[in-house]
């Protein structure tokens, strides 16, 4: 088979892909070349740690959103690969809130496993993307940083898995270029020590603006104000912690909120979420889409309607994160293998969004939405040989989590959930998420 | 005449390349179709500043390494337009070394005078360039970020002006990944009272260090000490200064230094310089060279030896700026417009360069550059119809500048310099540097 496969980005997507292909391969079946183009210079995607910010030392937007400190804000028991078991990986159960460290431990185990790191071409992004319908092959242009030099190369199917938790989303209020403090985005934050005993501004209630505040509130900032467009997020936070409306401008190192309010604050962090972003793919193959569950444009939420041998994984707003990358992965290559048909009708494919499009919206709550990504995982995994498993049981964990969410948002990482894939309960942790300030793998993994 | 001229970026360079054709035009020459594109919303480069930092609104690297309060570090003599003087600007002369929005508005007087606006393509980053020998033309893709769409054009020539202090060079020391407070590049670096009261490192000797050092001094942070590789700067410091062995590295808070000292710091400034960055250039038209006065495979500094209908601009290590890229211009443009034949023969050109580089490894010192730059200045505008002006008395400035700097680096801004352009003599500003805190074009002009 001299046909050849290129997977754009080597997190836990492209990783998925990889896996993929080479448990195929395992167990008889005749796979194409598979090509990854990783432009960091390990795999792990958003879990390869980096203290950089804004370019890095080839020049390129830093990929990495991570800070330092940070533990997995959902459990373990929802993103547990069905293939291989936190107990498999540890030799032992751990327990349900993993440091970043820890987790990119087990995501890259798996894969060292599976022997896929020659597959993968490091330091090496992606310029551009063409397709030809003529030869019905796509010309990827790639840069490799080692060698500073750029090459052309061919493939008959092209997977994006590049992610879209990199770019940040950085909106202007009125003062910012006159504010006499820092102002970063989320994507550029590393290490909450740094603003210890300041007076910290969020904008944002997203899940960056959850976590970055308690990471500052833990390690010692002397206040949290949170600013939000719409709704407060609620929770009954510490006592140096408000909640307040939306920035209206900031005049010198005054902030103003839309009710009047001011404070007076050293540094803000914009907690306003991200982009899809592809710089490297024209028109013609470019997702364009909201950060949602049903995704514009990509039948079964990864085939492109307009060219499916076009891919994206990963691409939709997330509840489930590396068991939903693997089921999409496995589904993926099985349309690659054939075993899987793409409709041959354009109107077919748009139906298919269109319809989950509207099951999303029919949801009214969070509840709903999990459930409705839930059944999406089933819906791929029941087409391919990707390990069964109790989706439902997942969706236990997520409800359970939002609920100890709910009862107290500074200890909720203290619970612990049963795996749905050796059935076991994780421990409790030694330590209490807000006393626990070692965040390494040997710290973590002393239970 | 139907041909067309790409010219990548708005900044000084590219300004002058705009200005340079509609001057042939204005003098009734036919020109060709011009399109410069650049990827900020306004033009400037460098000049134009923002508060951001990493990316943009639109995902794109941000380009401005320029920081609040910066004054030019150079004399205005020694970067005047020959075409354009200050004092036709201003209405008036004015002190010697403006701050940021005062050279800004310098910058932007000329172009909006030549009427050249309407050629520029905003917020289009130039994604590719490739050349295609049976065609003889470029083609370039651009995105226009406005409209989010891709779209490829043809040129005939093409000349690159997107500066080289845009990317920076971030080396990495040991313990950055655990130290706790900011590590910020020159680049990202935006508001010296955001170090107000704290122990900075700065990594670096070149001019971001001393004047980032001197920033942070004058708005009050609690002390500056300097990290060298090689040699100290040795000016007279501040009693609050120190300038130390190069950073081997971090361990919690405490830097340590090859001598074997240590400091305690709260944060990292990098100034360890930009590289030359053309991610949207293939291997056969991208410029490597080092940043030296006498640059790698540019005949007379600025036509590409392996493609002669490719320019670069400005991309030498510079002390004369502005002066010496519309030196460049002129002759580019005349190049184009055939009034200047470019040598047939590759290794007359290669001949050239090496000529330069050793002309310029001749030179002992500071001195001996300056010299060195003002004779290429002076040779590509002997060949055009630049204004021709007082080279020699350009270098005079910067030779006193320089003894000025060595005589008290917190006051030579204080001095005053004569126009090569107009011959009148600069005013002393109203306030000592050290003491203006007020960095306003208003504040500025108020002589």
């Amino acid at each position: 088979m001299s046909k050849k496969v290129a997977v754009i980005g080597a997190g836990p997507s492209g990783l998925a892909q990889l896996r993929a292909f080479q448990s195929a391969k395992q167990k008889g079946a005749e796979i194409p070349e598979i090509v990854c183009f990783e432009k960091q210079s390990n795999w792990g995607g958003l879990w390869n740690y980096t203290w950089r910010t804004g370019v890095d030392e080839y020049g390129e937007p830093v990929h990495c959103s991570m800070y330092r400190y940070l533990w997995s804000n959902g459990p373990k028991e929802g993103l547990e690969f069905a293939d291989y078991s936190f107990e498999e990986h540890f030799g032992k159960q751990i327990a349900s809130y993993p440091p970043r460290a820890v987790l990119f431990d087990y995501i890259e185990g798996r894969v060292k496993k599976a022997g896929v790191r020659d597959w993968i071409r490091f330091s090496s992004p992606v310029r551009n993307v063409e397709y030809d319908p003529d030869t019905e092959k796509f010309t990827l242009t790639v840069h490799d940083l080692e060698k500073d030099s750029v090459y052309k190369e061919e493939f008959d199917w092209v997977v994006v898995a590049t992610g879209h938790f990199s770019t940040p989303n950085v909106p202007y209020f009125k003062g910012f270029e006159r504010f006499n403090g820092r102002v970063v985005h989320a994507h550029d934050f590393r290490d909450a020590r740094e603003f210890i005993g300041k007076d910290i501004l969020i904008v944002g209630t997203s899940y960056s603006a959850e976590d970055i505040g308690s990471q500052c509130w833990k390690y010692g900032c002397n206040s949290v104000t949170v600013s939000h467009r719409t709704a407060p997020m609620g929770y009954d936070w510490p006592d140096n912690w408000q909640e307040v409306p939306l920035l209206t401008h900031l005049d010198g190192k005054t902030a103003h909120f839309k009710d009047g309010t001011t404070k007076d604050i050293d540094a803000i962090i914009l907690c306003t979420g991200y982009k899809h972003h592809f710089p490297f793919l024209p028109d013609d193959l470019r997702l364009k889409t909201a950060n949602r569950l049903a995704t514009a444009d990509l039948w079964k939420g990864v085939v492109w309607i307009d060219n499916p041998k076009l891919f994206y994984l990963g691409m939709q707003d997330q509840w489930f994160t590396f068991n939903m990358f693997d089921a999409q992965a496995w589904f993926v290559r099985d349309v690659i293998l054939g075993r899987i048909e793409v409709p041959k009708d354009r109107d077919v494919m748009l139906a298919d969004v269109a319809d989950r499009v509207a099951r999303e919206d029919a949801g009214k709550d969070a509840h709903d939405a999990i459930e409705y990504q839930g059944d999406y995982v089933k819906e791929l995994i029941a087409e391919t040989d990707y390990p069964s498993f109790d989706v439902d049981g997942a969706c236990e964990a997520f409800y359970e989590w939002k609920h100890h969410k709910a009862e107290n948002i500074m200890t909720f990482r203290d619970h612990s959930y049963k795996s749905v894939i050796t059935g076991s309960m994780a421990p409790k942790h030694h330590t209490p998420w807000k006393d626990a300030l070692d965040d390494s793998l040997e710290s973590y993994l002393q239970n």
